[in-house]
């Protein structure tokens, strides 16, 4: 399997698009969002840009993919009004695979410069707004371009499965699950943190040859408490891919040979990497957790159990569904999001089920 | 009509898709590689970037998107090898309106990419491909960020319809034509000039903003040899327009209310747009003239008139059929283009039918 060509969100607008359900990415956006903001006012205030170029990576395509530029477009207007200095210019790069549905971004774009040329009071200079393909696990952009770059739910999806899970003579060590789960052996702990590292290792450095000195990031990730706890929610699609494999609806085989290339690091083994790589300081690394299902009620308080459990599948299809599709095929998705769909609020019940969230904030050494 | 929404060359890679169409804008391009080959060169040699930034203004999707980017390449290799230097990195965005189909072109870019891996003796510094969506009649970069501008068979589509073509009473000036035609009255000329004089001039400030002094264009579009010369391909279609009306198949209202948002210019007419916007010295302005399936010929002179009419036909489809579309509807698309075929070589027996192609090479004054 090859990573790039089937990392992607569902694409278009429709009823299992990511663009139409992705309210939990949004709901981290927004909790992410002081954070950004300070880092964005402290950038402005010590490197007076003339033109200010950040990178959005891995944004996707939806209403958060632009909702990160306006963000931080008010946050340059207050900056810079507070500042008593005419506002700079922006140009953003909206980054993401190939394969991510960038004509739908861009044919919203229109309307966004549109609603910025109509708030006069968040004019800036000119702002351009560019789509830059291509895995951020390696150069983007050239030496020295960018001040800023922005993250989000994004870094957990590392470049490709560890190799190393499923043996030279076809052995698979993860057998039943599509990723790190309480049944999988150390070997398979050890493959995916490698890759992480590995990963992260490359992340950093593209990132520090991008960025000018002074520059800084701020990265929002799904981490974990100890790396192999029990609350990451690709071990529960797992546990209903494999009731699927025991009732004879999808071939064992397939389910033991596939994992998700994904990995939620620790604290730890963050700092470890940025420590190891050496062009960042860290800033900031702040972890704040939320059970699955609590954005969903946060945007609508009224919703009984049973509708925030479709609202939840449906976030989380639109997130898998391309990956999952590629190893299983398109014909039994609509039965593992059902079943997902029927028992996720009372596996929340059962377990202990969160999303654990780290928000990396570096700076670029001078 | 909105331009921006309607103008776009037919998307996919399907069987009337502009990608499997655009053969003609292919040959376009190898005749002016030179041009843009010297201008590179001289470029390289007085500027000496560590990141060369083009861009290519209305790239499309399709084949030729990425052909304009691989031949500078070869050339930035070529002269920085003549010169015993290292290459520099080179950062390319491609432009075109928000509809132009982006997923088409981003998703080749792996495999472009990776044969630049293969070929190392084509081995630059990297190579960042960026997609720009937006107008060009307007600021796409920030000031100063560019070295070369590159645009093919972009600027004969002007911003707009000329709003005087149709009067405040609804009187349509332009009767049974989509573009200057013989029997078009002389306000129909001025309309059109006036609205390519406003854009042109719009599109030479911008660059002028954009370009590094000393960075350079060079500019390919359709001309003519006076404004109102009957050689245009759109007066062709247009003809076949009016044979659907006077049978029925099409409302006369639609037709005479409709035009092409078009204009080929003198060169007389560009050198006036140049020399009163004062940004740019006009290194070199070529004519260079071709007949309507000269470049069918080229590629296969084998072919027999029916198969190159067909060729012909369709090529003309995957740049006409979204805006004709728009105002006529999807339903007689292939009627018109059925007659189109029928009849386009006999025409060019009976009259002189040659594309005028002008090619503008300039340099932004120090």
């Amino acid at each position: 399997m090859e990573v790039q060509q089937v990392l992607h969100m569902n694409g278009g607008v429709g009823k299992t698009s990511y663009a139409n359900n992705s309210l939990l990415q949004r709901a981290v956006i927004s909790t992410v969002k002081p954070i950004v903001d300070a880092s964005i006012e402290e950038l402005c205030c010590t490197l007076f840009p003339e033109c200010l170029k950040i990178a959005d990576l891995g944004c996707s395509s939806g209403p958060n993919t632009l909702l990160v530029v306006s963000d931080i477009i008010d946050n340059i207007r207050n900056t810079f009004q507070k500042l008593n200095r005419p506002p700079p210019s922006l140009q953003a790069f909206l980054n993401d695979l190939p394969r991510n549905d960038f004509n739908t971004v861009f044919r919203s774009l229109p309307g966004f410069y549109k609603k910025l040329d109509e708030e006069p009071e968040k004019k800036l200079g000119p702002c351009f707004i560019a789509g830059m393909p291509g895995s951020f696990y390696g150069r983007l952009f050239p030496d020295n371009s960018l001040h800023f770059v922005h993250s989000s739910y994004a870094l957990m999806w590392i470049s490709e499965v560890p190799k190393g899970l499923v043996t030279k003579e076809g052995e698979a060590l993860n057998n039943g699950n599509i990723y790190i789960a309480k049944t999988s052996p150390p070997a398979v702990f050890k493959q995916y943190l490698e890759q992480f590292k590995r990963d992260f290792t490359v992340f950093l450095r593209s990132r520090a040859e991008e960025l000018v000195p002074g520059g800084s990031m701020v990265l929002t990730t799904m981490g974990s408490i100890k790396s192999d706890d029990p609350l990451c929610i690709w071990e529960f699609v797992g546990t209903k891919l494999n009731d699927m494999v025991l009732e004879g609806l999808i071939e064992e085989e397939k389910l033991d040979t596939f994992n998700m290339p994904y990995y939620a690091p620790t604290t730890k083994e963050i700092e470890e990497v940025i420590e190891a790589e050496g062009s960042f300081i860290l800033q900031n690394l702040e972890v704040f957790k939320n059970d699955w299902d609590s954005y969903v009620k946060q945007a609508d308080s009224g919703l009984d159990k049973k509708t925030r459990a479709a609202i939840f599948a449906t976030d989380i299809r639109a997130v898998g569904e391309p990956i999952l599709a590629s190893q299983f095929g398109e014909a039994p998705m609509d039965d593992l999001f059902r079943r997902f769909e029927a028992d996720v609020l009372d596996h929340m019940e059962r377990e202990n089920c969160q999303f654990i969230n780290l928000v990396i904030s570096l700076t670029k050494k001078r």
